[in-house]
């Protein structure tokens, strides 16, 4: 890591940030929003959008930063290397890239949001079907597990996880996780793509846009945080 | 791009772009049409229909022409490389080919086209679903430079854009941003994937064709320029 | 060509070809057979799963025979290459091995095709929505171009079409190919495929197969036939 | 396969076959349960979820173990080697891995298991359209083969069938044998994947989780077991 300036790390994981959630929110704006072409998509179009969201985003930021768009993907790198000097630049312009993305949905479907009678938390951040703390946390745990494992180990099969192919299969392992382990909570598994938007959310002026559930908001954090480190730590105690 | 000869990227250009329009057109085509076995198939369909057809034509063109497809790739090319002089000859073949390839779309789909009775302009070009000048341009310009950056990037990922996985790469890229940003306008992201249709749909004899909706053309022309542009100007700035 | 034994070309053809219309006929069972998990999957999985025929079935015979595994792309290389001795035995190990992939759905859905009351064609051969022998013919021929283009350019892009992501975008062509072009006819672009199964279901002991068709069985070897020989035509016209 | 510790095999199978059986049988609870956002997402998301379960497996586990992840592959691999010196620890660290992987799924899925109503051995297990032994058999045998044979001659295209793009031609195979050959069985082709979960679901304390169904157990055994080694004499004798 320690090759990378200040500058890149800033440059890529603001921009791979934004365009993450510029794709991944628009999807769920997409098939959610009236008067939009993809309305009630379904489930497949939100977790391939979401996949292909990562597609693109690692693809643009991987020259610059390494592409890692999320905290939890930060830490669990981290606790790989030993090498926790740029976790702060990292995180903090994931977050800052997470709410530009936010605005830039917005942007995208201004007219949408104008017509707007629904609530569009989901469309910015995500809740469970069951509100029960300790699982939902778990859940996110686990998932957010799955990804950073796969991360963690495209190096040892790959040689270079940032490589077209790495990039891909990380896209569909995306995908896979949003179909498989996405039911209860809507995925978080990224910090960033959850409290960034969940922020903008409360700030922008859409009619009709009903709450910003601050009091889920802890767990889409906590848990992908955990999940990071322990996969962090799972690798080291296994590889 | 001085290596290319003229009549490579005039063969090049044609040729791709034709096959663009023959599946992009096409599936449009086979999900709206009345006797189509893709009937009602969805938007996944559409996105992934899409999204293939630039795989194809990119892959048959890739070695002719380098697979532009598109103005404003060509046109984020020339900002990046400094190097316009093959602009117009690119800018033409592309629309020529176009043209081609939504007569190709009205052949394959002759006799269902001959029984038709619905307005048939969104087999051809891109419509708004909310109709407003500013916001439309606005949604195409973003869609245009998350597929222009993501190009002009290609190159610092994987040393050449043209390879097998660097199509692939850009074909799930163009689903994405169907996925995640089609839904106000239909995403033309591409002047001569909108103009070209457009003016063939305004000349064939297809009953019950409907409008070819000209006050609208301009801004999935416009749009995607400027966003072409602008994306060329933040590469340079950024990387 | 040359280099390859006739004894290696039976087999790979025969058992490439086997698995194609096992896997493409498999999901056309899968998606209209009662009792099956798939029933009305839709057109998206039936697209999906003839281009993962593909991908298996030319993963599988690469190395043997060079993976044709259909008489019209046959056609299209020997226009390319000018062999033409190999030819017949190509064609006809295409046709046996299309003939005991039939036989091998029937196997894989007994079940279901001993309790079956509908009319079961479709699962085994292509049939037109609208009956126009000049219209379905240029449809299967503009299908089959695109089809054979594709695979002619390969080697110049990639180098060698026999890679792993040389027939991953292969199977992805015909995904898109039957979704953009397969509205009409259901894209046999492969005269084996559509002939093979038909003589089988002529055959088979199955109640209330329904009729085979055969005054429609000559478009889809016809058309795909031409559709070769033209993109061999137009290959070396162009490249 | 002598080169691979004991440890590395353990480790990697154990991790890797869990990972499968997490995302697999997640794809069946997300699809399945109530209160989910992925119910009723449909037979394509769940094809899709097994493929992406085993690109996923098969990456985090390739440089351990070599990403067997099935005793039926591990069988086709022994015969075409000779070597079955590690054939029953590749089996019991695979069923071990299943176990936990399903368990697993329970956690993620834990507060939808509490608020359950109807059968849930789908979720866990495969079972039959048509209860027929030597159809439902037959059926298993026929999956298994195709994804043997594919994974015994992926050396011979790429060199080594553990390279990403291996991978991910293997994902998507499996993705194909759902959707073309799934119909009759639900497509176990994996003796572990069946055997290991209905093992936890018939000791998991969910409520109306419905019966484990002993009786056809040992078909998505024997069936797969049969595949394995038919498709490693079938490779033998041909290639």
């Amino acid at each position: 890591m320690s090759a990378i300036s200040n500058g890149d790390i800033f440059v890529g994981e603001t921009l791979g940030t934004a365009a993450l959630i510029l794709l991944g929110g628009g999807v769920c704006a997409a098939v959610t929003l009236k008067k939009s072409k993809a309305q009630n998509a379904g489930w497949l179009a939100i977790t391939f959008g979401w996949g292909f969201a990562v597609l693109i985003a690692a693809y643009i930021s991987a020259h610059k930063s390494g592409a890692h768009l999320n905290p939890a993907v930060t830490l669990a790198l981290a606790v790989k290397t030993g090498d926790w000097s740029h976790v702060p630049l990292y995180i903090g312009s994931q977050l800052i890239g997470a709410m530009i993305g936010a605005v830039l949905v917005w942007l995208t479907y201004l007219g949408q949001f104008q017509q707007n009678e629904e609530p569009t938390l989901g469309i910015f951040s995500t809740g469970p079907e069951i509100r029960n703390p300790i699982q939902n946390l778990l859940t996110e745990i686990i998932g957010t597990m799955v990804l950073c494992l796969l991360i963690l180990t495209s190096g040892l099969t790959l040689g270079d996880q940032l490589s077209g192919i790495g990039i891909l299969i990380t896209a569909f392992t995306v995908v896979g996780i949003g179909l498989s382990l996405g039911g209860p909570t809507g995925y978080a598994i990224n910090p960033a793509r959850d409290l960034g938007p969940r922020i903008v959310h409360s700030l922008l002026p859409i009619p009709n846009k009903g709450t910003s559930d601050w009091s889920y908001a802890w767990i889409p954090v906590a848990g992908p945080m955990i999940g990071g480190l322990l996969s962090g730590l799972l690798y080291k105690g296994l590889f």
